[in-house]
C-alpha cells in the first residue's frame, strides 16, 4: 500500500511508497528493452500482463494474440483499487491511504511503431478506448480524477518502449488541475465566456502560434509555452468532458492527433514527450460538500497538452516553479508549420 | 532581450526567449566537457569569462590565476541587467522585458573536485560569496528576489562540468517563493509561530527523518518528500534571511553542507542534484503597494533545498502538479544516516 501524504507548506499532495521501496542501489540508469521476445506488451507474451480490461481484436478469446489494442492493469501500480482512504492526521501532516486505479493503453501489437506512426483507425480505436476507460472508472465514486497521459521515450520517463498511455485514478483533485478549474469557474463567473473560448478565439486571429487548423480542432503553440515546442490541441467547439464525444468526433480528433504527432517526429526526430489530457472530472458525491465546480459544463474546455522533453528541468525551475523557454512559440510554430509530412 | 509572458490559466510566469531561440536542430544531446584546456572556469581562462564581480584569492589581479573561487557574469544570462521593465498587456496575456541578473559562482580552480570535495573552510568561502552577492544586488531595487541555486550533474542541467552555482534575480516574487511566503505569513497570523520552527520541533522528536544533527543545523528528509532522497538542511534557531548570518554562522552551516553532500555522494554514488536557498526576499518599494509580507522576519525561516535527481519527471508529474516517490522519506534517512564519510 502507498500512502498519500500532505505538504503545509507546499500544498501538495505526494505519492509515497512505504512499502519496501527503492533502495540507492536500485537508482541505476534504466536501458531501452529492445528484444521483443521478452516485451509483455507484445504478441504472444499476454500471459505476462494482468488479465485485459478492455481489448480491440477482429476475432478470438480475451488475453490471446490477433488483437489490435489492449487495455490492462498496471502490474507495478502507484495507487491501488482495494481498502478504503483512512483519510487522517500525524502531527503537523496529513495522510492518507494510496487508493485508486492504474491501468495501460497498449495501443498497437507492433514493437517498433510509435503513436505517430499508427492510422488515423487506429488512433481513433486508442481515443475510443480512452473513452471506454474513463466512463467505466467514474463508476467507483472514490476516484475524483482520472489522469490520462502518454511518456514516449526513456527521457520522457517511459520504462518501456513499446507504445502506450496511461490511465490512473486518483482520490482526490490534482494541484494542477484544481487550479485551472478554479480559474475557469471564476473567468466564468466574471465573464459568462469560457476563458479557453476567448483564448482559442484570439489564438485563431493572432494566427503566429497556430500550427495547423481543422474543421473541428486546432493545434497552437501555447502564448506562454513553459518547453520548446510545447503544443495544444484544442476542440473549437466548446465541450467540458472528452468522455462525451461520438464516433465522427473522435475521428476528427484522430485525424489532427496524427497530424500533430507526425510533425513533430519530422522536426524533432521523433523527440522523447508527454501528452495529458485535460478533461472535467466526475463530480462525485460527498458528504456534507457541495461541488465547487458545480457549473463545469459551462466553465472548462477538454484539451490535450503536449511537451516535447528536449531540455532538462534544473535547479531554477524546479526551485521557483518559473521555467525558461529558449525557444519562442512563434518559432517553434513557424517551424512545425513547415514540417515534411 | 528575452521575455516573461504570463499564462492566464496555469497563472504563471515564463521566460521566454524571443531572439533568435533554439532551433530543432539545437536540441541534441549535450556532452560533458572533460577537457580541462577548453573550460572557461579553470585557471589560465580568465579572459572566457566576463570580469569578475567578487573572488576570494591570497594575492595577484583580478581576472588573473591563483584564486580560489570567482564570481562572474553568466555570459549567457536568461535576464539581462540593462533596460526597464515595460510591464504591458497583449490580448488577454501579459508581458514584460527580461530585467534582471544572472550570475555564476565558481567554487573552485580545481576542475574535478565537486562541492562534496571541498573542504569545511572551501565551503565557508562560497557561502561567503553567497552572501556577499545576495547583499550586493539587493541594492537594486527592480529585484524582488534572487534565486541561488545549484544544478551539479548533466541530469540536473548543468551544461559545464567545472562545480559552480548560479544567482539570478528576477523582477518578481517567483509562484512557489510566493506561495511558500503566503503559507508562513498565514501560519504565523494563526499561531504567532513559525511554521518552520514548529515543523523543525516536531522533526526533531519524531527521529525517523533525521539525517544528522549539529548544534545550530539540522539535515532532514522531508515527510512529503517529492523525490527519492530529498534534503533540507535548516538553521535550528529562527532567522529568516540567510545574508545576515555571521562569520561563525557560515562555518557552523559549511561543516553541515560539507556533511549532506558527503552523505549522499558515498550513498548515491555521486548523483545529479539541485539544491536551493530559500531565504526571504527583500522588501523593495513599490508605488502604491504595501508588501504583504512585511512581517517576514517573524514569519519565514530560511533553509536549503535539495534533490538528488534519479528519476525522470514524467507525464503524470508533470500534467498533475502530484509527485510520485518510489523511496520512503524514512528510509531515505536510515541510508543516509550509515553513509561511511
Amino acid at each position: 500500500m502507498s500512502e498519500l501524504r500532505w505538504d503545509p507548506i507546499k500544498q501538495q499532495w505526494v505519492i509515497i511508497a512505504t512499502d519496501r521501496g527503492r533502495r540507492p542501489r536500485d537508482f541505476t540508469v534504466e536501458t531501452e528493452d529492445g528484444d521483443m521476445t521478452c516485451c509483455p506488451f507484445c504478441y504472444g507474451n499476454e500471459d505476462k500482463t494482468a488479465h485485459e480490461l478492455y481489448a480491440i481484436r477482429p476475432s478470438g478469446a480475451p488475453n490471446t494474440p490477433n488483437w489490435q489494442l489492449r487495455v490492462v492493469p498496471n502490474k507495478f501500480p502507484v495507487l491501488r483499487v482495494e481498502g478504503d482512504l483512512n483519510n487522517r492526521a500525524y502531527g503537523m501532516y496529513d495522510v492518507m491511504n494510496g487508493i485508486g486505479a492504474h491501468e495501460v493503453i497498449i495501443e498497437t501489437p507492433d514493437h517498433k511503431r510509435g503513436m505517430a506512426d499508427l492510422t488515423v483507425k487506429e488512433i481513433a480505436g486508442v481515443l475510443t478506448a480512452y473513452r471506454v476507460r474513463l466512463l467505466d472508472l467514474r463508476k467507483d465514486i472514490r476516484f475524483r480524477y482520472m489522469v490520462l497521459f502518454k511518456n514516449h521515450g526513456v527521457m520522457a520517463g517511459a520504462t518501456l518502449s513499446h507504445s502506450h498511455s496511461q490511465l490512473i485514478a486518483v482520490p482526490l483533485i490534482p494541484p494542477l488541475a484544481a487550479q485551472e478549474l478554479k480559474v475557469c469557474r471564476e473567468y466564468f463567473e466574471a465573464k459568462e465566456r469560457c476563458i479557453y473560448c476567448d483564448m482559442i478565439d484570439f489564438e485563431l486571429r493572432e494566427g503566429a502560434r497556430v500550427v495547423q487548423e481543422f474543421s473541428d480542432y486546432v493545434v497552437i503553440t501555447p502564448y506562454a509555452s513553459t518547453f520548446p515546442f510545447e503544443l495544444r490541441l484544442y476542440p473549437k467547439r466548446h465541450g467540458h468532458d472528452f468522455a462525451l464525444l461520438n464516433e465522427a468526433e473522435l475521428s476528427g480528433l484522430a485525424v489532427a492527433m496524427k497530424d500533430m504527432l507526425s510533425r513533430l517526429k519530422a522536426i524533432l526526430r521523433d523527440p522523447p514527450y508527454n501528452f495529458i489530457l485535460h478533461s472535467a472530472p466526475p463530480l462525485q458525491p460527498r458528504p456534507g460538500k457541495p461541488e465547487f465546480w458545480s457549473s463545469i459544463e459551462y466553465d472548462f474546455h477538454w484539451h490535450i497538452e503536449l511537451v516535447p522533453r528536449l531540455t532538462q528541468i534544473a535547479g531554477f525551475e524546479w526551485g521557483t516553479g518559473f521555467h525558461i523557454n529558449p525557444t519562442a512559440p512563434e518559432d517553434a510554430a513557424a517551424f512545425l508549420k513547415e514540417a515534411a509530412i
